[in-house]
């Protein structure tokens, strides 16, 4: 049994990390953290988590959490993360770090967005994107994960097979997300208030959301040349699940049937990634609490364009699932352990 | 008071109307039609309907119906629609009809689109496209409106101002539109059924659905050319709204408070459209059961695209709200009349 | 026009008497405070309140306002409106409070339950409970409305009729009601963000929720003798509406067709109270931002019992509504202006 | 690996039977019916199926199904399971039967509330009621399972320790249960539409529902005398759970932490029952996706009377995962096995 220990464990992520943890036959959780709820029950917070009346919450003390797990989740605010990761790794801890301090593998493009400078550009050389259908290699190797952003999973999903082949003309991208709230964390804010957000459908942060920049790193590295692209997040009324419809301006002409073949052949062997036949399209109800990740595209001959649509669940696929993939890989498990579980529908 | 009929009552755009002008001071209703719903109280069906306790559906029979009433609100299924509005216009009435029958000015591409041929295409020629806001003058003096599909109606108001001056290369626009159910109508249907959509978001009719080629024939006549644009609808689990976030790559340099300038001297008077400030975002949650349309833009220099968002309640300002205000202005009414009601929040 | 100020603009109750004084003919809202939001437009919290750009929030400096206005509406929080209500009622203006703090005519039993001291209880003794359907002549006289609580108002509906006739025994009572989120006020708090509540139903505050006393010291009066009744409220997930289920045991045998004649005839020529069909149940739905309430029974003859049913908007006939009712009646206005309008559907 | 049968599985409790036998490691799915898909595949109706590709709907054909499968879950419509069961059973197989067919053992109840006659009574008499709480033994021993409606289960698990004990008075129960949408099945049917559901909050079935005689013949047993209770249920607009909020006068005085050390006692080995502390109250949120059930109980000292609430999720303990619970005590599994997933939160 692998000793885990999650840094922040009373936000949607930590939960989410421990639902899933729990069916894991290989894994014991032996502390949680959190600075606000130290001294309860994580079953105090969290009473769907039955079997955890014994494990109690923590105050993120690193000297004392040190010699208690091999593996750390971290699953702390931006810039808040970057000290703790770098404790755990440099006592030859593994990290699986779920904020965004080591995602951006440039210091300067992160001190641009997160208005933050990275303390640890050194420790930030060694961290691996943690996107098993890119980097399931490195990962193999890696002892520091920088777990993806949710909508980036998403999009890049979407985009890549397209990109790595180039259907479509990188230079004419839009990405419109959508996701469920639960993205936005655990919080007291009148802006995710039930009766703010039921009933109504918004747009924020365009152009200036913080994924951006993370999409256009992998973005560019497919495409081979720096790439800007036009990101909408949106948020929906449900509490999870995340959809990205993806517009790119052909370079030849293609049919559907075609670019499924090229998605196919790319996913083929993925155990998380569903390309759907050709005009079925996906709905974030179809991965709900799951893992999965589906795949759908279109082509519109009028306009010449690709339409490439993926769902997922931000706090599965795009968090906390995809943390637990990622552990499955650098510690030699069997990559779907614990995290085979379907979607729930309804 | 101005006799009024709707043919079509026991739908949800049915019902907006009956619930508008019931504080309509100068218009009565003195019949209602349903096919299905023949004989019952129009408050069998809705009980929020209070005060139509004594109004009955009846049969659309035609020739009964013709001496009841001086303008006709037609709410009947495509295809169905195009008879009647024919046999009521040549009976010198009034007529707006809410189907997409008289939408399109060219009947080979309704046909295309539609898969039925248009039978009454010497009628099609005097139907006047009822957007207040590009129309006013022509639907003061028309006898038969052609009233709005919901997303052309977010989609025009969105793109309209921008598309004029020029400031956007209308051939490569984007418009990815999210939608509330009640724009499936009111049907037993399993897709739209409660657990099907709820805590679920998908997109559907990529580059196919038919309010494609109503968006494009407006925009092309504002364009000066023809555009074929991508069209994307979605579906939100939740009953009203629209909200629709449109790209346009900029032919020139500009920033949003310029834009919105232009917006606001395009919109300036019109009581129904209101351009938010820069930095503020429209949210169908503002709009909700009222007729107002919101609108407001964002410049993302990084990709030279302008962003455009527009919300409607897609009921009112999409469908019935629109359809009284074109009533107030073919009549010669305050063109507010019945419809000033504000969004309800929450 | 009357002149009429706001304190307390800011929640859903003050932004309801705002949307629905809109289209009020007879009434010009000259101040609206807001100690958070002073300096800020309405607009500015409340983009759906289109046409009130130029009303500025302020602080409720009470020597300032007493000027500006005739009618006071107090929304603010319970304790905090004790002092400002004998304020402006003896300043002689009329003043309607949304308050839980005049509803209580005994100064010890709103300690017991309120957890603070009534310090006006000469004052308290000129309160009239605002429920017009029980004391619309005491309304027209008074200067000093206690606005009846959400819960009682659905409680005490669909009850009187019953216990005002002795149908049920007032000893076995069991009142279970459900309301929607914005009945906790608008607000940052965990415990009504949207993934905290949506998806899923609980009861709070069994036995302990203060308007318990509020609708036992109605029950008592329609019964002719002190009653105790058990009272659970709970959260459903959705914006708006309160539905209650009561049980009450039947003293004589009686079948549902008699006790809705006796309904019928309680309610008969109120504006606001609609008796349903026998058969037909309400649903929070038809009464959607309407002042409108609903009410049906049931007999279940197996068990001798009683089962009334009532839905009413929380916002509305629950609080802002039926606060501008009141106010019609005491200035003498036709009682439904300004609250004609329709439930919103769907 | 034993083999299993699912007639009637493409509804919802039927996909959740696929959903959580899909991790179940000592069961393989060897058919599957359903008249209206027989030849599509399982994953064409529910894409959130993965890796049940291969698995294609047949017809109900009892000859060829009988040597498919040692085991058989029916979730037929009731009336239509009678004869399948009867037949399964006789050949020897071990049948789970969802419907209601086999739970009443009175064969006159069932025609008074189900309007149809039994035809299989003999069969009937070797049904057992399959709530493992209360028969675990005689389940062990059973081949053919009634598994419990999904409000009885609710219901019976809230009051079943207070009655036992002669906590309450029997003759006092008032039932209020408050259900999902899911209950209502997998189906195209107005009443269900999303926009009929979502935003509102009905009862339906007042003193009429088919769960009342299950209720009653249960708490009948444990009373020891024959019971009628009120039982109402009501509609949430949600997708899942239910939860039962119960009254009945208590026979002497007593506190809440004593009844709920009497509750703790009754449930104290239960993997799936749990009695939340003092103060704690059940959120259908806290169980959504699983198998577990959570109650709760106050003491109104006000009324002497003892209020118990009980929550689960519809599809799961109250049906597919209290069934496969069923399987696994009657195939001598661990009572757990497949159905230990925590519930999905948010």
């Amino acid at each position: 049994m692998v000793k885990v220990a999650i840094c922040g464990g009373s936000g949607y992520t930590g939960a989410e990390l421990l639902r899933m943890l729990r069916l894991h036959p290989k894994v014991e959780i032996t502390a949680v953290t959190s600075e606000k709820s130290a001294g309860k029950r994580v079953t105090d917070l969290f009473p769907h988590l039955v079997g955890y009346e014994h494990l109690v919450y923590e105050q993120l003390d690193r000297a004392e959490l040190v010699a208690k797990a091999d593996l750390f989740f971290l699953a702390l605010p931006h810039a808040a993360s970057q000290e703790a990761v770098d404790f755990f790794y440099r006592k030859n801890k593994k990290v699986i770090d779920l904020s965004a301090d080591f995602r951006l593998a440039s210091p300067e493009t992160y001190e641009e967005w997160y208005k933050t400078p990275h303390h640890y550009t050194e420790t930030l050389k060694r961290a691996v994107y943690g996107l098993p259908e890119l980097y399931r290699k490195q990962i193999r190797k890696a002892r520091l994960i920088a777990n993806p952003g949710c909508y980036p999973t998403s999009a890049i999903l979407a985009l890549a097979p397209a990109l790595k082949k180039g259907l479509i003309d990188p230079e004419t991208l839009v990405v419109d997300s959508k996701s469920g709230t639960s993205g936005a964390g655990r919080k007291a804010d009148l802006s995710i208030a039930f009766c703010e957000v039921n009933e109504g459908f918004k747009a924020y942060g365009i152009a200036a959301h913080r994924h951006t920049p993370e999409i256009e790193q992998e973005i560019s590295k497919l495409a081979g040349k720096e790439i800007a692209l036009n990101f909408t997040p949106h948020l929906v009324p449900m509490d999870r699940g995340i959809l990205t419809t993806a517009y790119g301006r052909l370079t030849a002409r293609i049919d559907a049937e075609t670019v499924l073949k090229i998605y196919r052949k790319a996913y083929g062997d993925e155990p998380f990634v569903h390309v759907l036949e050709n005009g079925v399209l996906p709905n974030t109800k179809f991965v709900r609490g799951s893992n999965h990740c589906m795949v759908g595209v279109k082509v519109n001959p009028r306009t010449n364009t690709l339409i490439m649509v993926a769902a997922i669940d931000n706090l599965v696929k795009g968090a906390s699932g995809q943390a637990i993939q990622n552990m499955n890989i650098m510690l030699g498990f069997e990559e779907t352990t614990g995290i085979q579980h379907l979607g729930m529908y309804p």
